[in-house]
């Protein structure tokens, strides 16, 4: 018996990417893939890539879908994605949202960087953060998962490790990151045309991007502090794939890159999904692209005493669908990485 | 009557992206160009691009290049270009120096970031370092001008400004910077083909860049204290021109986005190779690629109290040839932009 | 004294691109650009890259803009394009039309491949085609030009001369071209975004482009026969600028590649615009992007007994606003080179 | 049980693609990678991508790798694949050879194109050419396994089914095709640094590329003629992955589009890696990229009468490592798509 999953919001890249994934998955039957503007067209169509694909996108129907899917996937832009979570839950679905709606506890924070209402505040208590290296038993038996975002999953994983194991100073904490341009999803504008991103490398958001409140609220966790405050610095570089964050920490008193390492190999060992490099090794973006892997290198600069902590990961698996999926299967109690070995 | 100038090092891109500038400046003849690899090859046939150039390269001769030259150019690797200084200096002629031999005034230094003693230490008290927006005066006397870094260039130009002006500090600076694969020279090696760089992003040299201690010694200089220590974090993205730096500084006790912004309008307006943005906005590299220009824009992050300075230039103009010419110009008295008014 | 000229359509890239152009142009003062969009904005803000330049977008007022400008370029989609010149005209200005209005001799063939009626067939009799290597003395006296389309001239310089010379027949010429992405216009449509043309090859309009007819219309002249049927199979490829063709012609009893480059050179040979290169070379775009150049090869194919040219232009530049100054430089008896010697 | 596979010259792109397949392939056991100059170094630490891999690259020494593989991947260059050919059958493994070494029948045509002698001519009878969709009973029971070069496949999968059908005249086919940077190999060389790609498109070898006698040679088979002489244009284009081929060729009398596609879809449909467009669709290579997945469009252009068919492949997946490791399958009984479901 296969699980039955289905995707709202099927015709961005997060929906695309799901349906890569889901497509080879063998524990779930993909039975619905919902797109407003091209409901009726055959999904193998729309995607020639993916011309296999006997499904066609169908209205985002909440009662048709909470017959045909156990577990429902959000790729949906912000603000929408929760209007749908509680009519699905009440029928008896769990969701998994890729949307930023459900990441951050506090409803004012979200109003305030994401410029509207919370859609559904009420539900944010039953909400459970999708990082699974941190959250694994929580996501196991929540039924609403609010999937990480690309560059917060790329900062979080390797500073949780240094905060939690009080290797590094939660205090002044500086991440410049760098995206590709699927990151900014399949939107038609001016500033993502092929001749407007070619040969361009900008920087954008650097005083509150969106993602900024979402990795001080996981940061804060793994310090055990009230609140952290930090410095993110997102750019738009031309690349398809891929994010790139180049990460300065304090260390505590005494502390160097080999614990820095240690920290890092001590919570991440034994993880599926994460490989941190050798000594002296940075990260790669095209080392990760279209895997579920993030990658994390770490150095100390005696000069400064920062920590320089590399970290890449693929903004659309492991920062969006990838990881939707592995929060599926911790969900499901299939085995972790299954549909994810070479995704 | 024209100043004759040669370009010794032709073969490579800062050769190269003098030969453009070069063939259209109204006030020089270009009499020289060497290459040892490629010595009787007519350069236009080398350059199709530039195949209206009727001259061919020549084996690096210094006698015979002093005969022809009044002004030349280095366009060599590093401790390469040192040994060519003096024998032309001795002949007569003005040196300009792109290569990164005559930046650092203490050679001690110099061995420690380039592995190799400095070529021509006895030459250091004479050269001039090359940025004209700083060492104006000193420029148009010298006769030995040890041209900036690239990435130095999009750092200095900023951070000189708002230290000279008692904007920021000088401690805790950070530039997380970006650079196009011409950066890395025609140089053919793995790390560099095609299939290596495109879709890749990735951090290098994060704890001793060649091009650190060189920011230092001139940010020291600008904020009159007797050292400077520094993040400096490069990085390679997949575009051909073009360095970004994105630099967090601390502002002085008061100090804001509107005294960064005076303090840097004070100093570039009226410079023709500077280029402030209004309030708000931050640096794109394709505004400037092929521009001897160096466009700055600068935001202040109340919540962690940082100036967040965003600053491009196109690598192999202003952060190499361009600035050459530039400099160029200033010590032969001609306008200072001559033959850089579109490059 | 200098022209005073005007841009009808400014916002888009080959506005953009006569802005680059125009503003160093010595001979003539840009008194106006419009656009309905950004009327009122400065063109500087719009464009940080020209923050030179002082004027701001207007609306594309026909009385004023006849009172500001002598000659008028109009950077229109077609159809539009053909609205504007009657008025102007008839105000005095002379007018150099970019778009595809009245490039075509025959207004059916024109509403059969633009699907929609000539705007302003009463004009197409005193239009010239503005290629001027084959056409400059009409150009010369012209009071309204048609500006040729960027694929077409890369096929037609190479394809005039073999046709003029008797070398090549012209039945049964091929021409596989590709594009830069900017040749689709400033265009913010889901085909153009960044992902999806990144990674990216594909052919259109293969059975019909709307440049086929022009190319056609264009050989038969040449050839001085009544019609020519082609194959013209454009394709669109990841780079910003640039257009690439490669064409097979069967030549005429007896004639090879040396036939055919002797006949190149001797039609292009001291044009100032047209780069024949060396037996056995083929041309590269990277050797014309932001040139005014077409850079042709050729080479005979014994084994099939075909001719075949490559031939590259920068498609806004040869392909668009440079021919289109080329193009003014004639009219107003300019030096034919005058503000295109770098670009 | 699984079976035992080594890949001779595992550091190139081919070699580094069939590790991306047969790390998942659940039939076989990767047991041995050679590599000279890495001899030593662990093969996950040389690919970071692909760090889960626990083997360390060998020696490529016959007598070791014959006693840990039965069949044995060669991914070494032209003439020197060959050579290891002869021992390796001997000492009982099957052969897979990635190069050219054993695709053309007539060792005097690889003399001409290749330059050099064929390494070992008295093993061509035995070879097969390993396009499964043409060959696949012959592949089933051969020792050594000559696959395909990655434009021809691109060209032969739609050609063989239109000349096989008698759709197409097997005289005055024309191919024009671009490739992806990784068609040149993981090559040192300054043409393929990423500067000299990038904004870049040119032909080469458009009189003689090594790929056009193998391509004739295939096109006689199909068409039952003695010789097929054609026009192969390759061009290069910036991207990493990926080839387009677009093919001029003449319908027999009367046969048009419908019956191409008749004809590609008789032979093709139930094939499980080739996909064949609706009417008027032409292929990207953006929906191929890391599939084993040849996707074929075809039109009819009724001016010229000239079927355009338009084809593309991964040339690293069905051209190269993809369509070994599907030969592989052949070769061993197992079904054909294992392991390639995804890649």
């Amino acid at each position: 018996m296969k699980t039955r999953v289905a995707i709202i919001g099927g015709s961005g890249y997060s929906g695309e990417e799901l349906l890569r994934i889901l497509l080879h998955h063998p524990m779930v039957e993909l039975t619905a893939i919902t797109s407003r503007e091209n409901a009726g067209k055959p999904v193998g169509e729309f995607f020639p890539r993916y011309a296999e694909c006997t499904l066609k996108f169908i209205q985002p129907d909440v009662d048709e879908i909470a017959k045909l899917a156990d577990v429902v996937f959000l790729a949906l832009p912000n603000g929408l994605a929760g209007t749908y979570a509680r009519p699905l839950l009440e029928k008896g679905c769990k969701v998994i949202d890729i949307s930023a709606d459900f990441r951050l506890r506090d409803p004012a924070i979200y109003e305030k960087y994401y410029k509207m209402p919370h859609p559904a505040p009420e539900l944010l208590p039953q909400a459970v953060y999708g990082l699974p290296e941190v959250y694994r038993k929580e996501i196991a038996g929540a039924r609403l998962i609010a999937n990480p975002g690309c560059y917060v999953t790329s900062v979080l994983l390797p500073c949780t490790a240094l905060l939690r194991a009080g290797v590094a100073e939660s205090e002044g904490i500086v991440s410049m990151s760098m995206s590709g341009v699927t990151g900014a999803g399949r939107k038609v504008a001016l500033d993502y045309i092929f001749p407007e991103c070619n040969e361009s490398m900008k920087p954008y958001g650097v005083t509150g991007h969106r993602h900024l409140p979402e990795i001080e609220q996981e940061l804060a966790v793994a310090a055990g502090v009230s609140s952290v405050t930090m410095n993110f610095l997102p750019h738009l570089v031309p690349v398809n794939r891929g994010i790139h964050s180049s990460i300065l920490l304090t260390p505590k008193a005494g502390k160097t890159a080999e614990d820095a390492l240690a920290a890092l190999h001590a919570q991440y060992d034994g993880e599926p999904f994460v490989r941190i490099l050798a000594p002296g090794k940075l990260a790669d973006t095209k080392h990760v692209t279209r895997t579920n892997i993030c990658e994390i290198g770490c150095v100390y600069d005696a000069r400064t005493n920062r920590l320089i902590v590399s970290s890449v990961i693929d903004n659309l698996t492991k920062g969006a669908s990838g990881q939707a999926v592995q929060n599926l299967n911790l969900l499901c109690g299939f085995p972790e990485t299954t549909g994810l070995e070479i995704a």
